[in-house]
């Protein structure tokens, strides 16, 4: 498969050049890994940045008695690993470890560079990209320190129903999104009957059906840490 | 006070040649807030961003319930806002509030983004800014989901050591830092006793002195969320 075809699928390159796409991707190349192998570790030198043809990555921390936090799942299509190339000798914060069988393509941070110092427009969208990717960590942080793990369960939820409709198949084992969320997998096994039970999503197998909209996201709004368990149970049990 | 010289202190604007700055600033303008005012709430639009020239602003997430996180405590030299400047119709994710009286310049997205079209370097730097961020926030999320609230103070404490030297004053309110650490103000308390009566710091009023920086940082690197309490009364009681 062509690397520079597949490259022009993501935002980032389409604002090269054909001269500027060869040599931003002169030494990038293919890369696949088998389920559960690492692409990289976290405090890896961040030399390349990875766009993703087929499969599933997680972005995980990991903590030094081994606890992991899933920071990000990244699906076909989407990049990674780029916000680090504009600090020096820098080391990825995070590790990144395929969940099921990956293809992707390997970019050397200096060659993009390079282009990027040619392109302005290059860059503009990689702000753009950044900005949200900062955006979506704000919202992250909001969650974990301001909302408890319903919220966060609701609010996943409805992100995947206005991406992909009111129907949609969870396509992330259980436990990886519990991680994803930082909530303990029975608690979001438990989260997702009780939501059930309320009507407000079915569940049939891995599939989702999102029944009431505007409850669902009334829950996800009205909740706040100290009063969540009441509330919640509240809500949840009504 | 003059605007374009003050601005010229941040390295954000420094690639900016005399004409462009004057057209990134045409509008720019100063502002002065009072203690607790707010310079902008969470969802606003956001149409500025701010360098901080006098003062101190928190820029705090809130829950619908009136819960306050602080997410990032902004001081002198610093700006802040400017991330969301790339995200069209946007609204500000966080609020903005003076912890005491501020002077600030206040500079129009629209102006700034139009020279950022004609200036490559300039570009390139926030691309750098911005990598920082998404850095800095990466280890919040590490640190809210894997680490604890003793891991968090001292981790805290070991960042102003390295900024500011072994002895140091907490120049924000404690009640704010523990919001700042998501942690309760009275955890926060007790974390600096016990970090004191083992000797890895010396309290004095608002001063702090840094006596075992190694123990601090074995500390902030040993513990996970699941055996933090143990290990902590262990190691903090040993």
């Amino acid at each position: 498969m062509d690397i520079l075809n597949s490259l022009q699928e993501h935002f980032l390159f389409r604002a090269f050049t054909p001269q500027q796409m060869q040599q931003a991707c002169k030494d990038a190349r293919w890369v696949s890994v088998a389920r559960n192998q690492y692409l990289f570790s976290q405090g890896d030198d961040a030399s390349y940045f990875y766009f993703l043809k087929e499969g599933q990555v997680k972005l995980v921390l990991l903590s030094p008695g081994g606890d992991e936090k899933i920071l990000e799942i990244i699906n076909p299509g989407e990049i990674f690993g780029e916000a680090m190339m504009f600090i020096q000798d820098c080391h990825y914060p995070v590790a990144a470890q395929a969940m099921r069988g990956c293809r992707l393509i390997q970019i050397d941070n200096a060659n993009f560079l390079r282009v990027l110092h040619q392109s302005n427009e290059a860059c503009i969208s990689l702000l753009q990209d950044m900005s949200v990717r900062l955006y979506d960590f704000v919202h992250e942080i909001y969650a974990l320190t301001l909302s408890d793990a319903a919220c966060r369960v609701a609010g996943y939820l409805l992100a995947q129903n206005s991406k992909r409709g009111a129907v949609f198949e969870l396509d992330v084992p259980k436990v990886a999104l519990a991680s994803r969320l930082s909530v303990k997998p029975e608690t979001f096994s438990r989260i997702i009957k009780q939501l059930s039970s309320n009507d407000l999503i079915a569940v049939n197998n891995k599939q989702i059906t999102i029944l009431d909209e505007p409850n669902l996201r009334t829950l996800t709004e009205s909740c706040t840490r100290q009063e969540a368990c009441q509330q919640h149970s509240l809500s949840l049990n009504a």
